[in-house]
């Protein structure tokens, strides 16, 4: 089959792999799928290696973010079946160790990452592809019920994979509760979904840091109220200003930078909360005196995915809420060379890759 | 009056200061209070200047942590009375700004610290002296009804000024709920309340991180179930093994160290809380990336003490609980510099001053 491999910076290419098929070693345990991929999509994490600020070591497989209809299942899955259409979260897990007992599945014992060996469970193939190979199949899957859903709801659906979800950790690691002022830092596909989140929540006041007009627009219909285009010191005062000197009650921080997450403990109020959700680059540290002397409390991380996805499918589901709109751009999977770049430009908020045309 | 000014380092004199009085220009607005003081404390806190660790630029007054007898009240005072016994917690507030209302009062806009120049409302004497003036009485000050207490109660009124709720803040930081289990580090009054915090809390299993055997005993008082006397990676490993190889719930952090807190973010379990409280000494950072894995929150900062006594006063006099037991000297004003030397050669876990023998 065709998939997708990292070979370094900016090169990324569509290759000849071996067909996953289901693993009938003891060890394996009859507990995996293989899912035949019906849309991927390129994540903001992908462009770290991409833009060489992650280092490349040997060439892998990429794609976290997918759904598909399932082909083959192990004789002990229960919960799966061939024909179902189902969400992938963005990491593989057991649904049963003690950290998925604690709703913790991203920290799973027996899980692990796409594209990467799980345990002696075996390989679980990336997302970027035709199709994969999914190791611990009850634990992992959701099914959506129906089968095949309606083309108009698929790009919704794929948002659970990561960036709703992600969205939506940042929101509840910001404990934004009904009523709440909100700051979302990053206006990239995870900072959208975090303003769907925060209203979805009942946030009264949500202001977007952005300085794309498109990526306002998109902000304004997913719920912001309010656009602040400045950055660091400048933005932090005119957040402060516009919350009464004091600054809001939440910020919810999705991208990841030394800067920007000092923007958010700085900008938030006196006991306000960070929610942050971007991935650490570069050993980001936090400043504890800017914390401490305002009680400013950091919460937040890798985002819950298997977690959040049937709390927030049924709205998905019954379209309250549209986080797909982050998809500006789709492309067959033959052109995900393409895909990658668009996103390194910032042509594209964020690519959906169709498997099969 | 008798009041304590510090010098420098290990350099804590007692001496003649100006009496205080109301004072009467219309700028204070009739808001203060003079108080006899009754009982004050050496806090952790103080030894940071004492022992150099900051630097004293000049000669100052020392003290926040007292109660005692209102002795005059300004004309506006409305819920103080000459005669009352009150309890003041560790800074000066006015009550009625925004982030008193958002119940953050120790980052009261109107308010600031003993020992300094309250705005516009004139001086606040520290609390280590014969009398205090309060600038701002009824915002400041709690009333323990019935006029002078019992004897035996009052060490333990005199830990809601600081440690007591301190110690409450760390754990209601730290997300502590029935059932929760809580890892505690420092050993010192903080510390030790944080015990009886995290137990009034309903916390099932409490281990306390003490390597000296007179703590250990009053930690197990408190409520600690364990005691842990290992540090830094190896007392990470035993916190770890205790909690099924994850960690406790919550980490309280009660000392303030970079070594402290990269301890309590790497001993909690997977999507576990810290609540800090230690004061952050010498540009302590936290490292972004063991939070972001692991889902781990960091909540707390300063004391919310004024916020919390009004909680705290029903438990202490009606005796559930007796945090006092963390004075284990008691010395007159006049052996100010003595009280400072037996904290700083930890002889003594914390001591309270009288003012009038």
């Amino acid at each position: 089959m065709l998939a997708t491999v990292m070979y370094g910076t900016r090169d990324v290419r569509l290759e000849d792999v071996p067909d996953p098929t289901l693993d009938l070693r003891p060890a394996a345990g009859g507990l995996d799928a293989v899912v035949r991929v019906e849309a991927s999509c390129v994540c903001g994490s992908d462009l770290w290696p991409y833009r060489g600020i992650e280092p490349v070591d040997q060439p892998h497989r990429r794609g976290h973010e997918w759904v598909g209809i399932v082909e083959q299942v192990g004789v002990n899955v229960t919960t799966i079946s061939p024909g179902d259409f189902v969400i992938a979260p963005m990491y593989v897990c057991d649904g049963t160790c003690l950290n998925c007992q604690n709703h913790l599945s991203v920290s799973c014992l027996g899980g692990g990452f796409w594209g990467t060996e799980i345990h002696d469970k075996g390989f679980a193939d990336a997302g970027q592809g035709e199709r994969v190979r999914v190791p611990l199949a009850d634990g992992t899957l959701v099914t959506v019920p129906g089968g095949m859903p309606d083309p108009a709801l698929l790009p919704n659906l794929v948002t659970l994979t990561d960036v709703m979800c992600t969205g939506h950790h940042a929101a509840r690691a910001g404990r934004v509760a009904p009523g709440s002022t909100v700051a979302v830092i990053g206006d990239g596909a995870v900072g959208l979904c975090a303003i769907i989140a925060a209203k979805r929540l009942g946030a009264a006041r949500i202001v977007a840091m952005s300085r794309h007009e498109s990526r306002q627009k998109l902000a304004e219909e997913f719920g912001a109220t309010d656009v602040v285009a400045e950055r660091g010191t400048a933005g932090i005062e005119q957040l402060k200003q516009m919350f009464d000197g004091m600054g809001p009650d939440a910020v919810l921080e999705c991208v990841g930078t030394k800067e920007s997450m000092e923007t958010a403990i700085r900008a938030v109020r006196p006991g306000g909360k960070v929610g942050y959700v971007g991935a650490p680059a570069g050993g980001s540290t936090l400043d504890m005196a800017t914390m401490y002397f305002n009680n400013v409390g950091v919460d937040g991380g890798i985002a819950l995915v298997r977690d959040y996805i049937p709390e927030l499918l049924p709205d998905i589901l019954n379209r309250t809420i549209q986080p797909g709109k982050v998809f500006d751009l789709e492309l067959p999977l033959a052109e995900v060379a393409d895909a990658y770049q668009a996103m390194d430009e910032r042509r594209a908020i964020k690519v959906m890759l169709r498997s099969h045309a």
